[in-house]
């Protein structure tokens, strides 16, 4: 079983905690004479570097070594263990708070569940945890890419605002600071962002993807099917609480004349309503749909809560020195096209045995 | 691996195409000394029923036969195998357009797979196979309501018409002929089937869920989180385009002090806006979420399309006597509960291994 | 999990017992296009077919039903379920034997764990299940010979009669009514046998088996190495008591000077101490190996035992009418076949997912 | 699938090379609640410890860091990640014969198989991958103690050298230099090795396993089966030829009449010829068997082979600064004692799912 891994082939493996002196993946599956380097993870985990405005400002350097799995510049078909040193792990300031329920956290399940938690950070449940996620994702990307296969993912919406069209350019994406491709749109979420700030407050929001170069016959049939794995995927993010994909839930109100996609003489589709699978394989039409991320649970306006020691009434916020992301929809971006990456690899890899 | 096999411990494989003999689960990992016959999967099975008005009209009886696993009325820890006989498979109307990409389904990705494509149903991507699920379902019913949780699924949403209360007694739904348990609202929905039918379409749907007596604990971190797997089990039933838990895409909206359920002195929660997991974890509140169907691809309307061998342009539409669901989210309801079942079922044995 | 399943890509479940109404095998991952009939599986289960002189009288026939996928005479890549029905289940023989302890049986062990057991017959711990085994083992056959893969099993020891050469012409094996290829010791095994049956009493004995035409590469390090899964495979068998490689224990008197094979110019190897592997890889040379079966528990002569629900001393022996094999070995050998196939085409499509 | 990672619930992933930067372990799985320190570890590594007379000159140190999943003293249930440095990995003594294929070695299979193999070691088929098993058991060790299960490994023979008891206290076996618990055989078997050394020879041996204090439990049929876990288990070591439980292959030789256990008032066993398992379920009697292990593949001895870049012959050896160890079961005595507390530790976690 083992819940701290993901995949079939392409599987990956993460341990660590925020607090601890490290994290880690390792990376099992991947072909062997694939060229990586530390560069290439290193660039992912740069995209999801806090420090920048608008995110928590940990002032982490999340440098990531390759510790296996590499000879001469390529992959060997060897386990590839990734290791990130936490830098910047001050727990000092958790310490007054430690014994109280934080109001949307994991702390209290964890509690119950297994007796134990280590009140100076998420521990497990801590967005920490997919630093990792991203290092597996910059390898699995590098395996896509060497099939033609591309992928973004970008801010899509954030409260109120949301971006209209799916396809964008990769450089729109990175040249915001935001992960927002449309200006116009970002010039207002950022004002917004601002004003939560201010508030101490935080918003919800949605991160869209959208992939082209799939080939035709990706994700299996019946419990292995593309969208069923991506909904996994995503769904193991901290704070998501949804996923679609195509139309998605605006689909409850189309009819099967309009949203059926019709084939073409060429054998591909007219429309794509579906997104880019029919019966949980890739029809090879882009792909793509959205992630949905409640707001950041850990804010600096006091709230309510218990000490679960004491079961007295308590007021929580998290101190004034503490990280504080307005919108972890933000930050969620580079995880998303990670997780999208490692289910496209496996289900890749997964294709390869299944005609004679 | 095994792409028809669902579940960890809990765990089911399932088999059998819509135009063969026979479809079948095989439920291995189902714990000893529970009272389990017949009837139990039967009383599930007919739920599922089709022949219903608003159904396709199939006259399958959905027969279910326990071959293996039951000693004296009890489980015995051995695997359960439950078999129904495909008894209305005629596949005569499909031979005149056997050749013909039939919009929206699955034929064209599995040629395109497998090199081959059984047209006389949709073999595995059939919505035959849910019935399988159903009987799967069942078991981990009787087993979940061993340890008094209970839950139900209902159909919440057809076009623009939708169920607003989330939480409704399942004397309810079972009394609509379409698992809608809003009287009004089901009167409204039932006049739009009406008309659909007689327009030869259909339309999407959503089909909501609640669980209510679920301990604190049920879930694991990282990977196998409890929205996770059961995103992963939604997001594999055929016509699913998207999932989601408690405020779901709506979350985008929410500020951080809006959403974030505070704890009351009796460690239990004053809101259930994360709709029952705190980072993958069971609350103890009620679970719930929804799961959004697109409008059944087989209608009796005109389509254009191809045929695959000559490439040539064709049309399509199920044939008069062919079955026609106005609305596969209607069927789905059952099988939303019984995917539940299988993922809490499971969630609950994993959950006995994680302390000394 | 699924502690009823068996292979990573090449998967199978079985179910059923000794004393139910029917055994079955579902083949999940099997690669689409193989030519396959309900003869191919029949003929395998015809060899292990009972009712032969020297193994047990039980005249079950042994029909196998394939349930689902295959079309047009071909596996589709859907699970491929068979089903073989119990014909000649007569549990009243067991009754009078109950509450018994049969020495030498899982009986005791299976109410232990499970708190229930079917006392009819030996349910999951029965050699009925290895017809299932058998079943898949012929499909998993015909995959390998395509892939011009050749093997074969036999008896090669049974008290202290052993076979010494190891390579055997498949016609010598099937000619001989007890697996045994060299007609002067099979003739001293029969006579053996024929004593055994007089006395009421069994005998171990020692399948071998060897491969010929597999490829260099099978095997994955490093707990999927070829060896490891050759070896769950054997002692998932009843019975089984041991499994060794190439030299086996032998071994342990062998110098590294000796030993080690010695590779020639052109790639291949001198010698073969090994038996067919190099750090769990396949070199491809044969691969040859042995596996030990205990004497068949049930035997005609009494034995002191215990009634478990009055922990009172009794006597136990099979029923004058009841089945009798002098030696579980010589029916064992299709089922260590099938488990040899099962292995090797699940390493040759793993094998397909590790290179660029 | 993940082919470098072992077992069900309590699972373990390992990564690293023998010439890379250091070689590590991450345990899934492990309960909360569990005592445990570096200590705990680093006393079994040491055991393994090389730079021993008879064993290999290596004076690697083997610390090992505990990294995560560590709260307080205490397990947490998170992934524990154990990583060992690589001290003393000099591979200037191999650059000569890089391109020659080594005999008894991987460097062929592996070359084939993933079309590059890192010449400096034995990559992922080296012994050095045996420390994080060793690592790992020593958590897996921690939790059997705490359920008053001890076990015991020895080196039970070497050449024609035998030791005969079957149950030996741990203080004997710790005492000894080669892990032999008969002082009288232990001097033979050393003066047989330092004539090894002398002519730069190798030998093979086996390694005895005894384990007390087992519940009745333990082992899920049918193909989770103890003995079919243990047989995976050990063979998937590397150098490994075989593997026996009970009497092993002796038990060809055995009567049913002989063989059988037979039970007692008290539902225990009068005799324990099957090794502790009836139907692959732990009996509670002693639980005990044999592996082989070919002698050491490296050996200073001159050996014909072919440069496999050239093709043309050539002479290999190991060079005079090499490690080289006469017998690889010596250091193997941990590793297979790890191992069988790895198979344990799981089949005690899986059996908590089982009833009701």
């Amino acid at each position: 079983m083992g819940s701290n891994s993901f995949g079939n082939i392409f599987r990956i493996t993460t341990w660590g905690e925020s607090h601890g002196v490290a994290v880690g993946v390792v990376i099992d599956g991947c072909p062997s004479g694939l060229l990586l380097s530390e560069e290439d993870i290193q660039k992912e985990l740069d995209k999801r570097a806090p420090g920048k405005t608008f995110c928590s400002p940990r002032k982490e350097k999340d440098q990531c070594r390759i510790l296996s799995g590499i000879f001469e510049g390529k992959t060997t078909g060897a386990p590839i263990s990734v290791l990130i040193e936490n830098q910047d792990a001050d727990s000092k300031p958790y310490h007054a708070q430690k014994d109280l329920l934080k109001p949307g956290h994991a702390h209290f399940t964890y509690l119950e569940k297994y007796k134990v938690f280590d009140y100076r950070g998420g521990g497990r449940s801590s967005a920490r945890e997919t630093a990792c996620r991203v290092a597996a994702g910059a390898v699995a990307k590098k395996l896509l890419q060497h099939y033609q296969i591309h992928f973004s993912a970008y801010l899509q919406q954030i409260g109120k605002l949301s971006v209209m069209k799916k396809e964008w350019e990769g450089k729109m994406i990175r040249q915001s600071q935001i992960f927002c491709p449309d200006p116009s749109i970002e010039e207002k979420m950022k004002m917004l962002l601002q004003q939560l700030i201010e508030e101490g407050d935080s918003i919800g929001g949605v991160v869209a993807f959208y992939v082209t170069g799939l080939p035709v016959g990706l994700g299996d049939p019946v419990y292995e099917k593309l969208e069923a794995n991506l909904a996994k995927a995503f769904l193991s993010l901290p704070a998501t609480k949804g996923f679609e994909m195509g139309e998605g839930f605006a689909a409850a109100e189309y009819k099967g004349s309009q949203h059926n996609d019709l084939f073409t003489e060429k054998s591909t589709l007219r429309s794509n309503h579906s997104g880019g699978t029919l019966g949980g394989i890739s029809t090879g039409m882009p792909l793509f749909g959205r992630i949905v991320f409640k707001p950041t649970s850990s804010i600096k306006k006091k709230q309510t809560t218990i000490n679960y020691k004491t079961k007295e009434k308590a007021t929580f916020s998290i101190p004034p020195t503490g990280r504080h992301d307005p919108c972890v929809a933000i930050r969620a971006v580079p995880v998303v096209e990670a997780m999208l990456a490692l289910v496209l690899a496996d289900a890749l890899l997964m294709n390869r045995a299944i005609v004679l």
